[in-house]
């Protein structure tokens, strides 16, 4: 029986761990394949003379797309360049690439998914969301028989802990992001992360899958966590919520979708709020099933190994069979909402001398707005909730509150 | 191109619940399988003249099994008896089945899957564990690279919610009983649910899955809920847990399995203690992913049905590859450790004159142990937690105490 030959681009973090994870696994690996397996290359253009697989270390791709015996890539290299051409070149050539570069996925899974399918291999992206969270064929196999309402979720693991490290113990933005630094969960630039930039690869990546089309990042409103302060969480803990840095997508009435990537205020009756630290955590709601939620670490080596390594075994089992989905390309965002013009509740700060005197104007405004109090309230400020509008309208209500006031904060409520 | 023809064998809950969801999204169902697919029979001994699908009612099985153009066979029908023989004579005909008869899969789970397999067709169970909620085809695909190291859930909505209504509400388990019989969360018999009978056939379909040996339900400890009073709930709380109806099994360090279902103190810092009601959840514990927990509607009609209809379409989409997974059967019990032989530690709660001077004397035994207190504590009432110890030593120890004082409830900890 032929041995199922995998190569691995990329020896950083998740590469390695993917390797890691074969070798240690490889018994029970070969036993649900069928047939024996190995790690043939791995490519990398930095050196590793000491590392156990240094014997099957390359520097030249043309080895394995050239290679008859690869049947499966792991592509873990990230990025758009590289991995871009890598993998169409190892589609083409019919060989199966499975991976974690959301960024690659989400700006450009329709093509690649469209060439693996006209060459017969698969392209598959477990680990591109939610590490190693079960996702992407949960949603396209499990809930397949539903129509999907919505998908939300806490898809960035560092925003999520420094959001925890702000509500638990009441430590500022800036020293929350010092701390992750320091533990390793944010880079020293972290600006994809605590801008929402991550998180919206991955809920083009959810979105793009769940509704068949491709939603480009370009086309997904996004905002993050830095703007956030002690006191809009001290205000949203005494209101009954937490704030969590959350990507959704939901099926309008009006047929198109609402996209978007930004700090909410989340009830703590739903469990998303429950969701610490570094782990993620995804809801689906689909008019059979209703409510799922799915949860874990949404990052890290051995996680995201853990996706990767299940998707190489699910092409070493059926070789010849054309597992993954595809979805079609979008030529304009004429299926997308315009963010403004969806629906929400807002959770508003302002600031004014006299504060308490525009509650009138606030009232005439937005009708009936929940006043939300904080201890040592500041007879300047005031922070309340408005009722479930069309953002639009809220902006056009605070720019008339703004010739009275200065608009601190607002966030959206889930 | 061919029709994908499939039949529902039981009309009732699941299976009308199944039709319903199909038609409902037929549309989309055919885009991702790639053809048209139609539900041409649904047998059920019962009329049912005025469904809108009474055209496609029948009562010989004969007409399915002897159909060419079924290729996927909802088996709807639950139990042993007329599902056992129907699900084999299909599989024989090379006809996809998928289910959510979690008795039967746990009864006869390792010969209907060796069926499958020599007949080139598919045993797919998705919804027999854990209602809509994906963690069948997660275990075996997206965790497949794990090394397992534990699975354990709440796998029964019917004993949640009744330990919910006395956790919160201080309803008595008979009153609790009683509203889950009313909400027709709980049958007119309701020892299943209660026993723990339910979740015993569940943990063993997913332990048989993790593990590659058939675990049947007769070699696998389950006690149920009904023994629970509210003393014991307040005590819990008092110490900072829940208590839940938890189906676990674990790989235990000598190689063996250990399986249990029973009632467990949860601590509050685990999700799993706050999932209420008949929610379910299952979290899985892996070498390379971590903790992951699946949460959603664990029974009801839609839910259940969202997973069959996952099922059909995956049979249809794959009609000539063989996608389900199989385990060994097992011819003894040797894998699994007994009960009494697997670590824990014990919530004890006992009454004896002067408890109180019973403290020394139980220190002697276990340790150190942890006594709880609750607001007006009888003086002849003692509740403790030992340190963790093998079950056997823990009632060597109990049995000591019970000559000098009665024994009135244990509950293991998660």
């Amino acid at each position: 029986m032929a041995v199922g030959n995998v190569a691995v681009i990329g020896f950083g973090v998740v590469g390695s761990g993917t390797v890691e994870l074969f070798e240690k696994n490889r018994a029970q690996i070969e036993k649900k394949v069928g047939r024996p397996c190995d790690i043939k290359y791995i490519l990398d253009l930095r050196d590793f003379p000491d590392s156990p697989y240094a014997d099957r270390m390359i520097k030249d791709f043309d080895t394995i797309v050239n290679d008859k015996d690869i049947e499966v890539v792991a592509e873990v290299v990230g990025g758009k360049t590289f991995a871009y051409d890598y993998t169409r070149r190892l589609l083409e050539a019919g060989k199966s690439v499975v991976t974690s570069n959301k960024e690659l996925v989400a700006a450009k899974g329709a093509e690649l998914l469209k060439i693996a399918k006209e060459h017969s291999c698969n392209y598959l992206f477990e680990a591109s969301v939610g590490g190693g969270i079960p996702i992407i064929r949960p949603l396209n196999k499990c809930l397949a028989g539903n129509d999907i309402l919505q998908v939300c979720g806490i898809l960035n693991g560092t925003t999520n802990f420094i959001l925890t490290k702000m509500i638990r113990e009441q430590m500022s933005f800036e020293d929350a992001l010092k701390l992750a630094q320091q533990n390793g969960y944010a880079e020293a630039d972290p600006t994809a992360d605590i801008e929402g930039i991550d998180a919206q690869r991955k809920i083009c990546i959810l979105g793009s899958l769940v509704y068949g089309k491709h939603i480009y990042p370009e086309m997904v409103h996004h905002s993050g966590i830095s703007g956030i302060t002690l006191d809009d969480v001290e205000y949203a803990e005494n209101a009954g919520f937490g704030i969590k840095l959350i990507g959704s997508v939901k099926k309008l009435e009006n047929g198109k979708l609402g996209v978007i990537v930004c700090p909410r205020l989340v009830p703590k009756s739903n469990l998303l709020s429950s969701v610490d630290d570094v782990y993620n955590a995804i809801a689906v709601t689909g008019d059979g099933v209703g409510d799922v939620l799915f949860y874990g670490r949404g990052a890290g080596k051995l996680p995201t190994a853990s996706a990767v390594v299940g998707d190489i075994i699910d092409c070493l089992k059926h070789q010849h069979t054309v597992l993954s989905l595809t979805w079609e390309d979008s030529e304009s965002a004429d299926f997308i909402e315009h963010y403004k013009q969806v629906e929400t509740a807002m959770y508003v700060r302002i600031n004014a001398q006299n504060a308490e005197s525009l509650k009138a104007s606030v009232s005439e405004m937005f009708g009936k707005v929940m006043y939300i109090e904080r201890a040592g309230r500041p007879d300047n400020e005031l922070a309340f909730i408005t009722p479930v509008m069309k953002e639009a309208d809220i902006d056009v209500n605070l720019n008339n509150l703004s010739r009275s006031a200065e608009i601190a904060s607002k966030i959206r409520l889930l």
